[in-house]
C-alpha cells in the first residue's frame, strides 16, 4: 500500500469518527499555487484545470479532473471513481455533490492551520458560484479538524522516514562537530554541512539559505537567517539550527557547542547555565505532554522555566509539529499570541511529532538554543533520536 | 541588480501605469501556503509569521514581517522599509496602510489567473477584520493587471534564462533521437532523458512523472502522463513533451517522431498530413500575433487550421505563457470555455513568451502534437529555438 492510499484510508477513519460527510479538495493549476493537502491525496503529480478531490464518510474516493489528467490519476490507484471533462467543472461538480447530497461539506479554508488553508479566496468564490441555488451553499464548514488529525497522526511508514531523517541529521552533527576549527567562518561551516547532506542525499527541510543557521558569538543577529562571514572564535558559543528532509519528510534539530579559551576545560559558567535551563525545559515540557494537554500549557512550562531563571522571554514558540514541512500545522505548542491564531488552544493527539525549542542569549558568549523531536505516544512523548545533554566542547 | 531586485522595480512602473496606489502581499508560513508572487518578491525565502509585502506607485518597498525574520529580509536589498513584529500583525498593518492612505488597495486575488491568485481564502478574512473600522476596508481590488504585467513581461535577464531552457531541451532532444532504436520503452527513453537532465544541471519545469511524456504509437493514451512500458515499434508515431528548467525558468517544447517500416524512406502520406496541418497552424497563429489582439483570436486560427482540415479539435488552449512555471498565466491563447475563465479575452503585450502547441491523432500511426515557444517583440512573435519544420525519421 502506498503512502498516498495508507493516508487516503486514514483520512476516511477521521471523517466517520468526526461524523463528516464529505471533504472536498477544489484546486486549479497546482504547479502555480499547491494546496498541502495534495501531497496527500495526489503525491507529486499537478492537476492543471479546476480540479475536486472528493472523500466521503462513506468510503467513496472521487476524483473530477481534465480528461486529459484521468490517465495519470487512475495509474495512482488511488480514487474509485474519476470523472474527466473538457471544457466546464462547474457542471460535473455540482452533478457529483447532489448525487452523494451531503449534510455537511468540509473544505480547506483554516484561520488557525496554514496547512489546512490551501483554498484560495477565488477559488471559494468560485465554489459559492457554482453551488449556488443548491441546499449545499450553506453547508460548507472548515476541513481543519480532519487535516490536523491526518497530517497529525503519523502513520508508522510516515514515522520511520521522520526517525532516519533526524538520525542522518545527528550523524552530519557529529561529523560537523569533528570538523570545525577556530578561525573557519560560519559559512565555511555550512558549506561542509550542505555537502555531507550532498553524500547522504537528503534534502532541505527548510530553505537552503537558512539552513543550517550557524551562530557563532554574541554579535550574530539570530533568527531565520542563515551563516555569515563571522568567524568562529575561542569564547564563542556556536548555534545551529539544521533539517533535513528524507522522502518527503523532515528532522529539525538545533544544537550549541562552546569554543573552549587557551586553559579552559569546560564552558563558564554563565553559559553552563544557560545550557542548564534550557536542558531543563524541554525535558519538564516533555513530561508534561499527553493526550488531551493543550499545547498552550505545555509552553508555559518551558516558558516560565526560561523567565523564572531570569532571562527574556523568547518571542516564539516552545514547539511546532513535523512532518512533510518543518512547521507542520495544526496543534502548536505556544503561547496566545495573535500571530499563533487558536493553535495552541488544540489538544494533543497520540501519532504527532512535536518539536521542543526555547532558546536564550548568553550576554559576551552567543545564543543558546536546543531543539529536540519528540513523538507522542500512549506512553507520554519520546525523544526521537538522542538528545543534547551537554555542551558540545570544541577548540581543544 | 538581482532579479529580484529588476522585477520590483518594474512593479512600481506598472503600478505608476496602472495609477494603483498600493499593491499588498499578505502571506504567512509560506512553507505550507506560498503564494506565487513570492518568487519576485523574495525569492526562495520563506516568511513564517503573517507577513504583509507593500509596493507603492510613489516607489516605497515595504516589509512586515516577524522580527526573527527582519535580518534575512535586510539582506536582500529589495525593501527599503523593514518593520518587524513579535505578537500581532493587526496593529502593525492597519498603521502602515493608515500612513500610506491609499485609494486603492490591490490583493492577490483573481479568478483568471491562478498565479494573481496567492491570497487564501482565511488570509483575506483576516485582512477584512484586519482593515474594519477603516475607510480601506472598500478599496480593496484584484492585483491581476499588476501581476499579469510583471510576470507577462519578461527582462533580458528572464528572457535569457528561457533562452538557454530552450537551447538545453533542443539538444537533449537530439541526443534521444541519435538514441533510440526500435524495441525501446518509453519509459527506456525517459530515463535516457532525465540522465541528460542531470548531465546539464538542469530541473523540471513540471513534474517527472509526465516529463518528458513520451507516446509511442496509436495505443498510448496522450494527455498529463507520463512514459508506460509500451514498446517502440516500426510505424509508431512517438510524440514527446518535455521541458526543463534552468536557473527557474522554463522550456516546454514538443516534438513528433516516425519510425520506418522495412522499406519505407519516408512517414506514410497520413503522418505528414497530419504533420503539415500542426505546423501550418503553428505558423499561422504566430504570424497572427502582435500587441493588443486577444489570446482568443490567435487560439482561432490554429484550431480552425486543424478542424477545417478534418481533424476532431484539441480539448486544450493553443498554447500558455512560459516562464517561472511552464503554464505561467495572464493572456492565454485559448478558447472561451469556463475552464480558462476571462484569460482568452486578454490581450497580448510585447515580452511574453508563449508557447504554440495544437496536436491531432493520426489513427493507427499515433498522436501529433508539436510545440514550439516563441517571444512577442515589436516585430511580432519570434521563435525562441528552431522550430521542428520536418517529421525526424527514426528506425534507418
Amino acid at each position: 500500500m502506498s503512502l498516498i492510499q495508507e493516508k487516503v484510508d486514514q483520512a476516511i477513519q477521521i471523517l466517520k469518527e468526526q461524523n463528516i460527510d464529505l471533504w472536498l479538495t477544489f484546486v486549479r493549476e497546482t504547479s502555480g499555487v499547491r494546496d498541502p493537502i495534495l501531497d496527500f491525496l495526489i503525491g507529486d503529480n499537478d492537476l492543471t484545470w479546476p480540479s475536486a478531490l472528493i472523500l466521503t464518510k462513506k468510503g467513496d474516493k472521487i476524483a473530477i479532473a481534465g480528461n486529459l489528467e484521468k490517465e495519470a490519476l487512475e495509474r495512482m490507484n488511488v480514487f474509485s471513481e474519476i470523472i474527466g471533462y473538457d471544457t466546464a467543472v462547474s457542471i460535473v461538480l455540482r452533478e457529483t455533490i447532489n448525487r452523494l447530497n451531503p449534510d455537511w461539506i468540509a473544505i480547506n479554508t483554516s484561520k488557525n492551520n496554514v496547512h489546512a488553508d490551501g483554498l484560495t479566496h477565488s477559488m471559494y468564490q468560485f465554489l459559492i458560484e457554482y453551488l449556488s441555488g443548491t441546499p449545499y451553499v450553506d453547508r460548507l464548514i472548515s476541513a481543519e479538524p480532519v487535516i490536523n488529525a491526518m497530517r497529525g497522526r503519523k502513520t508508522n511508514a510516515e514515522l520511520a522516514c521522520i526517525q532516519r531523517a533526524v538520525k542522518i541529521t545527528e550523524e552530519i552533527y557529529q561529523k560537523t562537530f569533528d570538523f570545525i576549527k577556530v578561525g573557519m567562518t560560519e559559512i565555511e561551516v555550512a558549506d561542509y554541512m550542505h555537502a555531507l547532506m550532498k553524500e547522504y542525499g537528503v534534502g532541505f527541510a527548510w530553505p537552503r539559505e537558512n539552513n543550517p543557521a550557524v551562530n557563532s558569538g554574541p554579535n550574530k543577529v539570530v533568527g531565520h537567517n542563515g551563516p555569515s562571514e563571522i568567524k568562529i572564535e575561542r569564547g564563542h558559543v556556536i548555534h545551529f539550527d539544521f533539517g533535513v528532509k528524507f522522502e518527503g519528510y523532515c528532522s529539525d534539530i538545533q544544537r550549541v557547542a562552546y569554543v573552549l579559551r587557551e586553559g579552559e576545560t569546560e564552558a563558564p559558567i554563565e553559559v553552563q547555565r544557560g545550557f542548564i535551563t534550557i536542558r531543563t525545559a524541554i525535558e519538564k515540557s516533555r513530561e508534561a505532554m499527553k493526550t488531551g494537554v493543550t499545547g498552550n500549557s505545555v509552553d508555559t512550562i518551558a516558558r516560565e522555566i526560561v523567565t523564572d531563571s531570569g532571562y527574556p522571554e523568547y518571542k516564539y514558540a516552545l514547539g511546532h509539529q513535523l512532518g512533510r514541512v518543518a512547521h507542520d500545522g495544526g496543534a502548536l505548542l505556544g503561547p496566545l499570541w495573535e500571530k499563533y491564531g487558536d493553535s495552541p488552544n488544540q489538544l494533543l493527539e497520540v501519532g504527532q511529532v512535536y518539536t521542543l525549542e526555547p532558546g536564550l542569549a548568553v550576554p559576551n558568549y552567543g545564543y543558546i538554543g536546543l531543539e529536540e523531536d519528540v513523538v507522542l505516544t500512549e506512553e507520554g512523548a519520546l525523544y526521537i533520536g538522542e538528545p543534547q545533554r551537554e555542551i558540545v566542547l570544541l577548540g581543544r
